[in-house]
């Protein structure tokens, strides 16, 4: 298991190349709940999401071929390792699958990194990435499975402590399980760490309750940012130890957590971003009395027209 | 002249109805600029603006009668006494212009106000609530030129400062000036306050070189956010005194930093929320060396879908 030395190594390492993002507290009424809540606004991270933490910390920690790195992504990772090698001057290749959205694969484009679209959802793509890699030789960057990753990513579990450090609960969404492994082995107990799923990707609620990763299901609204077929091995372990709760959500709470999160923030989250919130807005996690709830608003990779209204 | 006592006044009594919001540290290369910036995410204030700071003071200040409140805006002040209003159990009567964009309408109707839509421009609204109020007797909550809301905004001045104590230079865009005015009696001197305003709405920029608030032309992208016709008589002895620089930008800059700040940070800004960053970017505003800059981003209320690329 990755340990608190691990990600504030972490810190140290990426800290110039990063946002400390900031945090905003919210009264109960703000958001039409029962108590108050304090959100992370990782959203407005580089590349609109908190995957550059775990990039950067990757990438500083090793040194590249000529070749470049290579990474396969549902978007915001290929977008945060494309973003991260411009500013550290290498090559970046990037495979996506086909559900990743226009505004992530020219996003990916515009940072300079060669994309290649293969496979249906995000495992195709990373198998189609290692056969590359295999040619090339280039650094792989995992989206998840990477001790260097999982640190970088428990940054932001580091940066939410210092500056929210009365917080007893924080809800976190799951993917692949790097954000919430990091952040996880940050808190280590000191907070309960609940993770927040769409019913359609599972993969941490479902690894819970099998004792292991298993394969899930992948489809829905975030697909593209939470769709991993299993999660990683090396989270796997600290989920278990660290993580309290696995809550499920609908397509539906999501998206009214992206209309709620503009309608009274104005703050644009993509699907994945806003999967956290729609936990407590749906009443899927309830906070026992008392409670200090925290909340990771992680990304905002989405075309802003559609979560707006008026 | 309003004081600094008066605005730490408003701070304490508006504290629990407004967020204060957050700061945002950017290094110089983050929007390619050759010196680090601070920006204040006022846009993330409730109603998407700084304006319910003023409408609270305003109505925290005096008693209300049975008829409600009034006020003529073009957009923002409008959503923002609708909101406040309805927070402390008030009706409102809101009298915008035809120039107000229809997501600024329909928003104001959704705080349960009743929206008038009278007149070209923010000065005839203004005349046409003047008519009504005299009929109603509800309490007129004027967009700018009253001491309770020049006090209100001060307080965006006095956070900006606790946060970012270091800044020496502060740009803010300028309407009828009741946000300037509010913060330059804050800074009153201790940092530069410089203005910005579009070239199309050039009402402080002018008043400065008559000598006098005068009539001032009406126009372009942010004329429903900056459309004073001229800038109130209250704020104009405290922007001789402490407001060090009036600039003009092009509508052109104003929508290239509406996508600046989209493409770097995932917010969106509406065109009088980018026009203070928008004199960096164009180079309207030139810092001296060894300046720290701060930036106040005061509005989000646009349609996101307009303002974001790829």
């Amino acid at each position: 298991m990755i340990s608190r030395n691990d990600i504030a190594a972490a810190a140290a390492r990426i800290g110039r190349y990063v946002r400390h993002t900031p945090v905003l507290h919210l009264s109960a009424e703000e958001l039409g709940l029962e108590f108050p809540i304090t959100l992370k606004l990782e959203l407005l991270q580089h590349a609109g999401s908190f995957k550059p933490r775990g990039a950067f910390n990757r990438l500083l920690s090793t040194t590249a071929p000529a070749a470049g790195v290579i990474a396969a992504s549902g978007g915001n990772h290929g977008m945060a390792v494309a973003y991260a090698a411009r500013s550290l001057g290498m090559r970046a290749e990037i495979f996506v699958p086909t559900l990743t959205p226009e505004i992530k694969v020219a996003r990916i484009a515009s940072y300079g990194a060669r994309v290649m679209q293969v496979g249906a959802t995000y495992a195709e793509a990373l198998a189609a990435s290692r056969e590359r890699q295999a040619t090339t030789g280039a650094l792989e960057v995992h989206a998840y499975d990477h001790a260097h990753v999982l640190a970088g990513q428990g940054t932001v579990g580091r940066e939410f402590e210092q500056d929210a450090p009365e917080l007893t609960h924080v809800l976190v969404a799951t993917g692949g399980g790097g954000l919430i492994g990091g952040m996880a082995a940050w808190y280590a107990g000191s907070a309960q760490v609940i993770s927040v799923e769409p019913e359609g990707c599972p993969a941490l609620h479902d690894a819970l309750v099998a004792g292991k990763p298993v394969e899930a299901a992948v489809g829905g609204l975030a697909a593209d940012s939470l769709g991993a077929r299993r999660v990683g091995g090396l989270m796997f372990p600290i989920a278990q130890a660290w993580v309290t709760g696995a809550v499920l959500v609908s397509d539906a709470a999501i998206a009214a957590a992206q209309q709620m999160i503009w309608d009274r923030l104005r703050l644009v989250a993509e699907p994945g971003g806003a999967t956290a919130l729609a936990a407590l807005l749906s009443g899927a996690f309830r906070p026992p009395d008392k409670a200090r709830v925290g909340v990771l608003v992680c990304g905002a990779n989405t075309d802003p027209g559609k979560v707006a209204q008026p």
